[in-house]
Formats: C-alpha cells, structure tokens, sequence
C-alpha cells in the first residue's frame, strides 16, 4: 500500500501509567524520522488537545530531553477522561476533530490508553470512514489494570505489578518484625478485575507476601474473611498477616463491598457523610473489632501506578515498542486496529506484536480466568505466577541526579498553522 | 586499656528501617573477625531476646546470606518496643539481663536503635556499672524520624527521605495529567519532628514536590490552609496542588489536630466510632467541603519506612559504618555511649563518627529549627534542602532476582549454652 503522506497526532488518555510516556517516546521517535509523516504534534490532554487546537510540535523538543521519556511517570503530554457520542446521534465533536485534521494535513493519529480510550479511537476511526477522509488510526495499548480484550497483557500492568510485589515483599518483612499479632490490609486498584491485586502474590517468589488475595471475581464473604485471617494469625510464629484486598471486592457480579456497607449506613459519620477512606480501611477497623489484634490498612493509591523509580524493564522495552510499531505498522497501510501483544509458546517468555481490530477492544473487560483463583476464593495460583513473573523482569531505573530521578520536562512549542 | 575477651549480644529495636539491618550487618561483620569477641549473638526481638533467653549465633549464618542483609528492610533480627523500668525501682529485669550476660559470658553489648531504645541502652550500662559487671555498651543509632540528639542525623532517615522526595515527585507528575483542579494531601510520619515530612521538598530538585508543607513544630491553621490550597489551585495552570502534610500537624506545641478534631465529635460514625484514617484523610474531606475541588488523601504509612527498593547509598553506607564502628570503638574501650555522626565544614559532604555519652542521648528529642521554616508556617526553606541533599545520594539497589529485591533469610540457630 502506498505510504500517506502527512502530519500525525500522538494522544494520551485515561490514567497515567509508569510507562505511558515510553510508548510515546516510540511512536515520536518512530515518526520523527520517517519520511512520510512530515510533522510530529501531539495533543496536549488527549483528545481535548484536538476539540481544543492545543498541539505542540515534537520537533521542536530537545531530543536528549525527549529521551528521558522513555523512564518518566505519567502522562508528560497530558491526559483526559473524554467519552465521545455515537456519531450517529450527535457528530459536533467529530467534525471539530476534522476539521482540526484537516487544517494540520493529519493522517495518521495514534492514541494511548485503555477501554475507554480504546473506544475513542474506534469512533474516530469509524466517522473517518464513513466521512472518506483519508487517515490511518492506531490505537496503543496502556493500562494498570491489564484488562484489555485481545492482548496478553498491556503496557503499565507490569510496572504498577512490580510496584506491588516489591513493596507487599517489604511490608511484609515490616509487619513482623515484633512477633505479635498484627494484620495489614493492602487497597490495591482493580474495580472490576483483580490482575494487579493478584500481582502482590509474585511477591512469595522471595519468600515473602500476601497470605491471603480476594479479586473481584469472586464473592466476599465478611465472616469467612475473619476466619481466614484468624486462622493464619494463629499459626504463624510472627503473628503478622498480610492481606491483598482489590479496591472492588464485592459479590463478584459487580455490586462493590464498599457499596452495600454505604447503603447500610454504616459509614456515615455525626453529621451524615459518607465514611472517609475506603474498604480497606474499613475492613481493617471491622477486623480490630472481631479479633483484638492490631490492624492496619495501606492503600497503594496513586504509588501502584506512577512509580517508574520501581517500573519493569520488560515493561519499558515493550511500552515503547507498541508506540514504534503503531507507528511502522500505519506507515505501511494499517488502520483502525490496536497494537496488541501475542506470547508465545514455550518455556522462554517472546512476546510478538499483533494488530488487533479496534472494534474487538472496544468496551470489553479483560478478567482473570475463575480456575486461576482457588476455591475458597481467598488465594491465586500457579498459574497466575507463571503467566505474570516474565513481565516483571529487568530493572528500569530513571537515571538519577543529586539522589533523584531525572525525568523529562517537555517545552511544549504549540502550533498555530 | 586491655581489651576485654567475651561473647557480644547485637539487639534492634523500635520501629524498622530501610538500612538498619546494614548496621546489625557491620557490627556482625566486625565482630566475627575480632579476635576478642568469642562468640557473636544475636537477639530476637531486641531486649526481649536477651529476657527471654532467645539468642541465635551469627558464625552459623551463611556469609553469603548474612551479606544480604547490607539492602534488606525491617529488622531480620526482630524487634520489640519494651520499656525497661527505672532499675531502682524495679530491678527485675535488669537480674535477669545480667543473669544472661554472665550464662553467656558477654562482655560486648550493641543495641541499635531510637530515642526509647538508646534509654534502654542508657539503663542497662548504668546498672552494669552499678553491680561492676564489667561489659562495653554501645548503641547504634536508627530512626525515620531523625530526631535523636547529639548527632547530625541518624540512619534509617535518609532512605525514607529519599523514598518520600521520589514517591512525591511521581505523585505530583501523577496528579497534573489532567490540567484540572485537583488537591493530593501527603500524610507523612513524624508525631513531634517534621523531618520526614519536609524531606518531600526535595523533590522541588527535580522540578516537581509540594506546594505547601506543614510541620508539627508550628501552628497549623484550618483556615489558612484551605485559603492556601486554593490560592495555588487558582494560580498554577495544572490546578494540581500537592500538599506535604505531618501526621503530627498540631497546635505546634505537641497537642495534635486529630486529637483535636476527635474531641470536638466531628469524626464519629453512626455508632459513635472514632473516624477512621488520619488527619489526611480528614482534611481532604475538609477541603473537599469548603473547595469543591476533587482531592485525595494518601497515606506513606510503612512504605516510607521500609522501601529498600529505594535505599540511599550514603545512608546503607553510613549505617554499616556506625555498626562497624561501635564494635571496634567498644574493643578499644568505648562504652556507655552511641556512635554518632559529625559533619565537616565545607561545600563537600563529609561525616565522621564520634562517641556520644548516652546520658546525652536518652529521651531527647531533635526538632527542626523554627528558621528552616517558613513565616506563614506552611513551607520549608533553603536551610533544609542543603542540610538533607547530601544525605539522599547514591543508589543502592539490592541484587534482583526475577525482578524482585533478593533479601536476607536468616537460619537463626540458636544457642542454649
């Protein structure tokens, strides 16, 4: 197919990841020295960076500077959570983003993010279409929560996993430093599926970790919880009982613990507010109340998904090589696909890249298989180790100066013509 | 002087850190090469191991294994918090440490650890004295919090400074990527001493870190605050506001906010429970109210005190120098004292180790200076950042495996004779 001539657009959306700003590295690298896209801009906030003719020329970055992307945290371009209508009912936005197209010659446009980004893109792509107009749309894959359709993992997990595992390893080893009973409840992100809660478990390959993992896949039971804890504090000569709790525990059909304790108004304060803090820390004060032992609750937060001092190598390399095949891959004639990852067979982890059509992402949830989570629904497997530890692999520290991590400060020259 | 032929006891204590098992490794590294120790124990969980009979031999260890402790979090010896009686008035334990000592013959005494501990060392050279049992005591400074007396600064502190400096620059990247207004209130350790909490202000190194810092040594001000927090949220064109806030936050005179606020009722549930969370969850539910903004409470807990992963080379070095030297120092005669740190004139870092009588030490606090601090009270100025860079450089990350921290797991083979 005959390579396009024309501008691109690099895009962020929907959180940041610890290695969100590799895959861009990849795709403004890739499309800087290339000769048939003449002009790198990226959109500052997503898609809003195009509503809004807010794009800055990546040419005009220092390239050293541009560089240190490929380890900084978060979105350096800017991010957004931005639902686009069905152009179908309402097309204002779809028109304002071609015409926004039109005026900078944009005819590839490569966008990062998750489902929600994921379906942002297959509009865009869908009105380009019907509209005829001529640009090749990429979507890269990025999100913590590893639930994608279609890819055997996404950019970002692994690094937010590593994250996990390394500190559940440490706090562990805190926890039982007095030889008493003591519990620690880790929050760890994940609404609806529990890939990251389960990374905490990698985290027994050095021997240390969660004794007990409850995903969203399955039901909660709040007395079988003060049971299992009992029965582990009891056991172990350390007393300390470390749990890994998915921020969306529930009853495994969607309908969130941290709901049902609100509806039942046992989480208003005096004055009728919602309690503070989340099901961790409640869980944390419930179980005190049950058993008498110290209980503390930790909520990995915004840490589990912005530490690149702590991100995956394995991670970094593939981020930044979903952004440079995006880029490869349009050149040479594809559109409206994602680029998805492929593992192959074998003892040795290879992961290739695949294209993955746009409207097969879309909206779906990625969770993990029911056979991975025992019985009881209180622990992960064999298998989930297996298919999560190559991720993990390789160091990626930032390089570092005065003690710190340098990471990028773009200058962001913004384009008017 | 002579020195003295006998078994030594290395004890940690008080709250775990991200190096003070690099201190316990250079006193175990040097005692097992010196020719007057004869035997080098280890207790478990501090004083209680010695009252309890429960010491494990350090020759037993591999080396190899006992070399791993130099990166390990957490006190692998075991820790305790237990407050020794004034010996004159209850001398129980004191007869039953020197009924120990002399079981084992132990003439060397190493405790490793905070203001409580460094009593407790205090204690036991004072009674030692006093019934002329003749054995060297030396204690080994440690805590997160930096306050101990008598030395420039303690291990332990600049890894979790160096963590939270970090963690605080990728939070604030973290928090800006939508360009909306948004308010992360850091709550950070330190009940009487915000050393910890300012050591986020580092990160303004690098670009990023906190708009606003506040410390338990002044008044903090509800008012003022919120007046704060929207006067940056109104400026800064991210609308992104990070604050560095003390778990200590009071009325700088030692009375706390929480303990304020729990008083007035204004943090009881439905059930008359205590509001759950600390102070920062608190005030961003406070802010939350009086602002509109969307903000976020986020909790370092025992992150900042046991992330490795993130350890300051200075202060893994630094540590296993002050173990080193009290074993050596103590063969030389020293006792009834702790090693501290002094720090040379001049642009170049450079500290020494120096004996402090423990009678300097014991039960005094360590503040920062009222002007390292700000007018208003809600920033930390120049003086901090000159007196804490140093400490922070340097990496040392411990040796991976499979992308995890490999740390120490140790045999503890103990001794009945």
């Amino acid at each position: 197919m005959q390579p396009l001539k024309g501008a691109c657009i690099i895009g962020q959306s929907g959180g940041p990841t610890a290695v969100i700003n590799a895959s861009a590295l990849g795709a403004i690298q890739t499309a800087l020295t290339d000769e048939n896209i003449t002009r790198v801009l990226a959109a500052e906030y997503g898609i809003l960076g195009i509503l809004n003719d807010r794009l800055f020329d990546c040419a005009k970055e220092d390239p050293a500077e541009l560089e240190l992307l490929r380890n900084t945290p978060a979105s350096a371009l800017g991010s957004c959570r931005y639902k686009l209508k069905d152009f179908k009912e309402n097309d204002t936005d779809y028109k304002r983003v071609l015409e926004v197209f039109k005026k900078y010659d944009v005819r590839y446009f490569f966008y990062n993010g998750g489902n929600d980004s994921m379906d942002t893109c297959n509009k865009i792509s869908k009105y380009m279409q019907q509209v005829g107009y001529d640009c090749r749309i990429i979507g890269i894959p990025k999100t913590v929560d590893n639930d994608l359709f279609a890819t055997d993992h996404c950019p970002g997990y692994a690094s937010a996993a590593k994250y996990i595992a390394t500190s559940t390893a440490e706090i562990s080893r805190d926890n039982a430093v007095y030889g008493k009973k003591s519990v620690v409840i880790l929050e760890i992100m994940g609404r609806h599926a529990g890939w990251l809660t389960a990374a905490s478990a990698l985290a027994r390959e050095i021997g240390d970790g969660p004794d007990l993992v409850y995903l969203p896949e399955v039901a909660f039971h709040l007395g079988e919880f003060v049971e299992d804890v009992k029965a582990i504090a009891e056991a172990k000569p350390s007393g300390s009982v470390i749990v890994a709790l998915s921020e969306g525990v529930g009853d495994g059909n969607g309908k969130l613990l941290l709901e049902t304790i609100q509806e039942g108004g046992g989480s208003k304060d005096a004055f009728g507010h919602t309690q503070l803090g989340g099901v961790g820390l409640y869980l944390a004060d419930y179980l005190k109340e049950q058993t008498g032992y110290k209980t503390r609750a930790i909520e990995y937060s915004l840490l589990q998904r912005c530490s690149a001092h702590c991100a995956s190598k394995t991670d970094v390399d593939e981020a930044y090589l979903a952004g440079a095949e995006a880029v490869k891959q349009a050149v040479l004639g594809a559109t409206d696909a994602m680029i998805g990852f492929r593992r192959q067979d074998g003892e040795r982890y290879v992961c290739e890249t695949v294209l993955v059509p746009l409207g097969d992402v879309a909206n779906k949830e990625q969770k993990i298989p029911r056979e991975w989570i025992n019985a009881r629904g209180n622990d992960i497997g064999e298998q989930f180790t297996r298919y999560a530890l190559p991720l993990i692999a390789g160091e990626a520290a930032p390089p570092s100066i005065n003690g710190l991590p340098r990471y990028a400060n773009l200058k962001k020259v913004f384009v008017t013509e």
